[in-house]
Parts: structure tokens; sequence; C-alpha cells
């Protein structure tokens, strides 16, 4: 067997090094472009993802009730009919507990390596997973690979590196020795073995499934647990992708791969609470509605839970050198990923009276249509639209769209609408809704409005929209926020407003995409606030998936 | 202000190198010998304990409601006297709550500063607070200075020096630069903040006051939070005279003593659930029995629970070189402290055929008379007797005993009596009562019996030996578990046992005490049984004591 812990060693060590400096790296290339992977890989995965479409899915496990499968393209309106094993799952967790003991007893670095590997070869299959991840989560091609796909990576490389560092920190043995005085002498040879919690649960969101996947699966595997994935209905292949390169990988190391188990469920019979309650369930990790997430939060005492929700994410514009920018910026968080990210704008903070630009202060009514235009430039070119917006991964996401268009009414400052895919004209597709809102219209805008429906809310001051949004973030929650503004002073008091909310905060980005969130750098989702109680990567997030047991043995 | 950081920057660093390689080292030293600390000390100690004797204790805290004080000494039988403030909760967490911004503002290696001091003036009053703990918790005057003394203060400092790394892991600032091809490039620096979680409830034991209380103090404080500290009503003066010092350190450093405040109650109007429930109250740690700490484990959802509570400490002798001292060793477990420390043996597994000594079998009957024996050996001279034994804590523990004298009936094998403690003619005193049992008798000892009563349980077998002793620890919990073997094979099987029921394992530990967990080596408690949810000091213990934000900001 291949030493895989040696082979990715310099992978880790880079990985470590970034978590501790939090510079920007990547283990894997972001791009897709034929330029950097040449075309015959790009063609490969397509063609692999291909030959998968309507036939089962090829993964042997126990436990197997059955095949489901309702996946459909937001792209071609299509199903994909592929079919996954259901499971039993007293069944499966009869198999995991066989599974369970010599995955303990390996040595971690041993059991890192094996998660090294895994992400080595998910990394391979990046072009495959991207397509796979177009056709469920509707995300376009380019955001498909880069950030379902690399960023995601990286964040499991992240968790991956936190993970060996809290297993390093235990040493393996010890010598220790004193004098008792009158009560004796002790010479001691102690062991220190680090003991698994037992099965890990990861439930994976429809629009982003492995962002939260890599991070979690890697930091429970990691540490001794079997995995066992729940994927979204909506988006089961990019997760089963990954779950067949990880049994695959146990098993060429020697190990079950029942150490990772895909727990497939449909919308009309879903498996996640049974799962939960197992009582060989001891983590679970959770992406997706802050009210599932909350529950999760509430009723599972005894177990570790991690959770990664939504919020009501907020920029404050106060003041800026350049508008336009300014709007452009804000204006990409409105369009990518047709606002179906985590980390997507909804709430724009303007004060009433208008933002100071320079000199001047700038109207209400011109900032809104700064941003309105914003939006449309991003739009203008088809290509460059599709790339950006990608597509509505549910009808459901649609009807938010139109519930509030009927809202708004007169209040509409952009209307939605489809937008022509030029590769799929049957794409479900929509633009930005943009809605002048007031503090009045907090029933609104305090709540996650999943999909492309922003506010721009006029509050009655600048010191207005930090509290409207710092107050949001607070009771709402909020995993990205933003300010701008040109006065260091204001900055400061509406950072340290996010901040007492329990909000990380961005200032005055422009020309990048602000929905970006780096892995090794950013941490993602605080803790603090009701959009999730656990952070990507930090300690926190992998030194309770073990415990620690000793031995001590009296020298002879 | 003094940088106490730096001023104790190298005990600090001993600690951290301590925890790291897990050998001997103390930060205290152990002993009260007037040889080394000379005449002076020891003396002054006494004087300031009796001089709080039968007045106010001198605290000044908000939110008084009354005085209240219920502590009779085990060694007199007279009340101390001392009458300690009674909270109103809500006025104090009001007070708390202006405390709160400050702390949290301050540097990490400040706030580990003011933790590093607080233990260092707590280690200048050991001798008073050794008094105190004789006096309440009946701990004998050797076992108050070094097991509630320095081997308490060295666990606060392993809990700190683990906060302190965890701490240390996220780094204060960053510079992070990319560029995002088409859509523009970024140079962003980066402020990471470490965010205290809330309120910290620390619910102190009676038996070993400070034992858990320096840890958890330490841990909390360091990581920002402001720590209540509820002590038992028995138990009242140790855990005050550490109050006190926090609030002077605190108040030298320019913070607000109310960072740590004393909750005291009385018996019949508890506060602790009072404490846990309020809303503020983010963290609680608990020391106790495992019926509350298993209500606290499962009703605290959101907060962050660390339990330490109790089990049934087996002693598994299959085998061994010289039977006397092993029943010698065990017998001082039996004898310590009156059997009242969460490490004291209780449930002693010997096959029904005997044990093996060098090539003979010695008969189960001998072995209990080997034991016996030596209970008596460690008793005969007084004053050794009185340095082990102490005295019961409260009348309570007497209960057991008879309780217990009665239920075994012809199956004692030794009954338990006062012994004459030479210092204190009325000191509420109880040998061990030790009863002959066998697997018929499980309800017997599958669950804590408090104080000096044990059982030499008649196993089937020796493999029946390990696997009462183990199921027992899985079940009911285990905080410490020997083994004594000559025979490799045996010990691995014992080991591999007590660690597949979450236990650790002590093996062939003779001629010290084998109650002794060390800090900086012994990892204290799993977790992974019902003894308690949290280790003595590992990782966990204090990573989820804070949350990280972070701002980023684009450079102009």
């Amino acid at each position: 067997m291949t030493d895989w812990f040696a082979k990715h060693r310099d992978t880790l060590d880079k990985a470590l090094d970034a978590c501790a400096k939090r510079y920007s790296w990547s283990g894997w290339p972001e791009s897709p472009s034929t330029k950097i992977h040449g075309e015959d890989k790009p063609a490969a995965g397509k063609a692999d993802f291909e030959a998968l479409l309507g036939g089962d899915f090829p993964l042997e496990q126990p436990a197997e009730a059955g095949r489901v499968g309702e996946e459909v393209s937001p792209y071609t309106g299509e199903p994909l009919g592929i079919r996954y094993p259901k499971v039993d799952v007293d069944t499966l967790y009869d198999a995991i507990d066989q599974a369970r003991p010599a995955w303990a007893a390996a040595a971690p670095a041993e059991r890192v390596g094996v998660c090294l590997e895994i992400l080595h070869r998910c990394g391979e299959q990046l072009f495959a997973n991207a397509h796979a991840t177009m056709h469920t989560s509707g995300q376009s091609y380019v955001m498909a690979f880069a950030g379902s796909g690399a960023n995601a990576l990286d964040r499991g490389l992240e968790a991956l590196a936190c993970a060996h560092k809290a297993m390093a920190d235990v040493p393996a043995s010890a010598h220790w020795e004193r004098n008792f005085g009158g009560d004796g002498a002790a010479s001691l040879d102690k062991r220190y073995r680090l003991v698994p919690r037992g099965v890990s649960v990861v439930i994976c969101c429809a629009t982003f499934p492995l962002w939260n996947t890599y991070p979690a699966l890697c930091a429970s595997l990691a540490t001794g647990n079997p995995v066992v994935i729940k994927p979204h209905p909506a988006a089961t292949l990019p997760v089963a992708m990954v779950a067949k390169v990880c049994r695959e990988v146990l098993a060429e190391a020697g190990y079950d791969p029942n150490l990772v188990t895909l727990a497939v469920d449909t919308r009309e019979d879903p498996v996640a609470l049974q799962l939960v309650a197992h009582p060989d369930t001891a983590i679970v990790d959770f992406t997706g509605s802050p009210r599932f997430g909350s529950y999760l939060e509430q009723n599972c005492p005894g177990k570790q839970v991690y959770t990664e929700t939504a919020g009501c994410n907020a920029v404050v514009l106060e003041s800026t050198h350049d508008l336009d920018a300014t709007a452009r910026a804000i204006a990409q968080s409105l369009c990518q990923a047709s606002a179906q990210m985590c980390t997507s704008v909804q709430n724009i903070h303007v004060p009433a009276e208008g933002v100071r630009v320079g000199d001047t202060r700038v109207p209400l009514a011109e900032v809104q249509a700064a941003i309105c235009r914003a939006v449309d430039g991003w739009l203008e070119n088809p290509k460059r639209a599709a790339t950006l917006c990608g597509t509505l991964f549910d009808p459901s996401v649609q009807d938010n769209v139109d519930r509030y268009r009927e809202l708004a009414g007169e209040r509409l400052l952009r209307d939605s609408a489809p937008y022509a895919n030029p590769d799929f004209p049957n794409a479900r597709t929509a633009t930005p809704l943009v809605i002048a809102a007031t503090g009045a219209d907090r029933e609104w805008y305090r709540q996650e409005v999943f999909g492309p429906v922003s506010f721009v809310i006029a509050n009655d001051s600048a010191q207005a929209c930090i509290e409207d949004a710092a107050g949001n973030a607070r009771d709402c929650g909020a995993i990205a926020s933003h300010v701008y503004s040109v006065d260091e002073d204001f900055i400061e008091r509406a950072v340290e407003a996010y901040h007492a909310a329990g909000a990380s905060v961005a200032v005055n980005l422009h020309g990048m995409p602000i929905n970006f969130a780096a892995a090794y750098s950013d941490y993602h989702v605080t803790g603090l606030n009701p959009a999730g109680n656990a952070c990507l990567a930090d300690l926190a997030f992998v030194t309770s998936r073990f415990r620690i047991v000793q031995c001590k043995v009296m020298r002879g």
C-alpha cells in the first residue's frame, strides 16, 4: 500500500502553513480553462458525467432497499434518471459497526493520509463533478468547477489540516516519573490513544453540496469516525461521486468501505431525522435551512452538532469614492449564482438622504438606479450572464421571486426576468429582483429570501443603517456583512456594531467577487449569530470529534 | 501596571512544554512541610484562616441580597460561622454585563497574564486555603495543601496553557492577495478577533472544591468570559478565597472585578439552575453528582456544558508478584480521603478461583484478608491514618456506610469504625467498610457509593472480571480503572476492554498513591462514559469557549 501521508505530506504542510498565516493559497486550480488543462481532461469529465445519466449509480452498499433518484437538471428541465441506493438505516448501521474498530485503531497519520488521497482523487474528478453540480445545483460550469470544486476541496483540506493539528497535539506516549516522598516513587510509561466519538452524519444542501461536505467528511473521518453522507434529493450526484471515491480509497487502504456511506432519500420520505436520532450517531454536520438547523442545535443533547444555515447578509453603503464601482461590486453579488450563495448580499442599507460621493451627496433614487444599472451591466453579455448567474436550482426559488414581485408592487426597482442562456434554451433562469424598502418593511427583509431578491433599504440615517444591518445580523443571522465608506470613523463604528452582533465584516471590497470566502484565510461562519454554530475551520470544528483514553503502566 | 504575562512567561512556557511532552512537572510545591516553607508562612496561613471564622467574608459584590453561610467543620462539628453574600441573580448579571466589553476587548495575552497572576496569588494563600479546605471538605491538612492546593493549581495552569495555545492558533492579522482573472484582483488586510461566548457558570463540588474550579475559571476567563462561581454550600470558603483573589487581581489590572463573582446559595434555596438557565449564560462547568451532571448535559441546548461527575472505579486483580504490595496499593486508595475522591477505587474484581501469585493460586478468602489487612496496616499509626483518611465531609457519607453495613450482613469483610484523630477528638471519621460480593450483587456496586465503602467482587473467571469491570465503566462511568496482572496477554485484553468502554487504565501501580492524577500528563476524565463529558485538559476543553470574527479591508 502506498504511504499516502508521505505522498501528500507537502500538501498538508502547505495547508498548515497557510492556515497559520492565512495568506492566499490553493491546492487546486480554480479555472476549468482548457488553456490550463488541455482539451482532453475537460472532455473526459463531461463524458464521465454523461455516462452516468439514466442509470444505476455505481455504488455497492449494504442495506440497499431499492433505488431512488429524483434529480432534474435546472439547465434542461429533464430528469437525470440516475438511481441511487436507498438504505435501510438499521441494517446500514450494523454494517458500519463492523467497519469501525479497524479504522478507530488506525494511526491518526494513516487516517489523515487516506483523507488526503480522497481529496486528491476528488480533485482528479473535478470536471465530471462540475457537470454533476451544474445539472443538480444549477451552478454555472465555471462556478461549479471553482466554488463547488476547487474552493470546496480547499475547505476540506483546511479542515483536515486542523484535525491533523489537533490530533498531533496529543503525543502517542510519554514517560513520567516522580518521587512521592514517604508514599513511594513511580516510573510510568504512558500511552495516549485518540478515540472517535461515533457515527458522523453529514447533511448536505442543494446549492453548494460539497462546500461543507468535504470539511465535515475530512474532520470526522480523519479523527476516526465513520461518515454517513445524506445528500439533498435535488443534488445527489456530486455527493455520490465523492462517496464513491471515499469507498474506493478506503478499500485500497485495506479498510472497510462502509466507513463512508451514502444515505439517499426523497422529499416524500426523508431520512435525516432517523439518521440523526440513531443512538450510534454522535456527530451531525448540517448545511441547509435555518429552521432545521436550529431544530438540530436544540434537539440533539449529547451529540456534537455543527451547523451552517443562512441569514440576511447586508451591505451598509454610507459613502464611496466611486459609486459605479461600488454598485458594480454589490450588483455582482446580487447576480452571482442567482444569489443562492450563503454569502450573497440581500439587504443594501442606504441613508435616506443619499450617499456621499466625493464632495457631493448622491440622492437615494440615483443610488438605487446605479445599483440596478450595474446589475444590467453584468447581464449585458449573455455568456457572462450565464457564467455569473447560473440557474435557479429549484422552482421554489422562482416562487420566491414571484411572491416578492407581487408584494413590492410600485416599490419594484428592477424586475426579474429569465435571461437567455446561450447553451441551454430551457434553463430555469432569473435575473435579480430589486425592491425599494424602508425600515417599515422589516418583515420583508429580516429573513433569508432565498434566490435573486434584494432590498435597497432607506434607513433614516447612516447610523440607522448600521443599527438595522447589525441588528438583523444578530437576530436573523449573517454570513457575509459589508460596509462601504470613505470615513474611517464610520467604518470603525460599523465594524464594531457588526462584531458586537457576532458578524464578520468586509470593508470596501471592489473589483473582486465580494461573495468570495477564502479557505485557509477567511473563517467562514462565526457561530455567534443564528446563521450557524460552526466555523470553517477553526480548532473548535475538530477538537470535539475525538476523545482521549490513556494507559499508564508501571515499569517493572 | 505590571506586565503579568511577561512576569509569568517562564511558568507558562514550562506548562506548555509539560503538556506537550507530558512529563512530571509542578508549578507549586506539594508539601506543606515547614522544612520547605519555614515556620512563618504555615503559621500565618493558619492565622489568616482563623481570622475569617465567625465573620462576614470580605467580599464586596453588587446584588448582595443578605448573607448566608452554613459550613460546619467535619473536624470540630462546629459551624464556621462565616457569612457570604447571597446574590440576586438578575442584578448580578446586570453588573456582569457592564464588566464584559472591556475584558472581551483585552488582548488574549493580557487576559492570560491576569489568570497567571491569579494562580500565582492563589499559590501564595495555599496554607490558608488548606485550612479552609480541611474544615469544609474534610480533607487532611496534607491532602488539602497538595491535592486541593498545588495539584489543583497545576490543573488550572494546564487548562490556561491549553487556552493560550488555542487562542495563539488564531493570528491577529494577515495579508491576503490574489488575482481573480477577469473578475479583478484583491489586496486585503485581515484582522481576526477572538470573541468570548458569554457568562461562564462554574458549579463546584464539596469534596474537592478547587480541582475543577481552577481549570474552568482559567479556561473561561482567559478566553474573555465573565465567570460566576457557585460553590457547594458545605465548602464555600476555599472557593470564596479564590474569588476574592480574582477580583483583586482584576481590579489591579484595571478591569471590573465583577468579571469573577461568587454566587453562594444554601441547600434549602439552591441557585444553580437559575444561573444555568439565565439567557446570558453560555458556558457551564459542573462537578458533582452524576444525576445533576447528566441533567445539565441533556437540558442546556446551545450552551457549552462541561461535566465531571463520578462512576464506580474498578480494580481487576488477576495475578501479582507480590500480593501484599498489591493489597497495600489498593488499600491506600480505599483509605485516602475516606474514598471521597473521584479516583477512589470502589470495586475490586477477583476471580472466584483466587489470584495467581508466582506459581501458586491464592484463594479468594486469603485475597480478601490481604486487602483488609493492608487497610489495617495503613491505619495503624493514628497520625498517618489522619493524614491519609481525613474526615467524612458530610453526615450523609456515614449514612452510606451504615446502609451498606446493614445490607452486607455476613458478607462484611471489614467493618468501618471511626478512627481517633490525634488533633481533633470530634472529627467525623470512618475507616473503610469492605464487603464480599459476587456478580449477583450488581445492584450494590454498579453505582457510585460515595465514601469508604468497597466491594471485593468474586467473578466467575478472570475474563469475567474484565467484562464486569469494563461493562460497569461503560454503563455507570469510571474515572480511574486498574488492572493488576503479570500476564501480558491478560493486561492487553483488560486494557482493550476498558478502552472500549471509554475508560483510561492504570496497570500494576504499586508503591505510589494510585489515586493520583498528574496535571500536564494524565488526561482526567475521558468524556466517553457516564462519569463526565469533559477532560482536564485537552483542546476540546478550551476551543469552544470563544469564537472568531474577522474584518477584511481592501487596501486603498
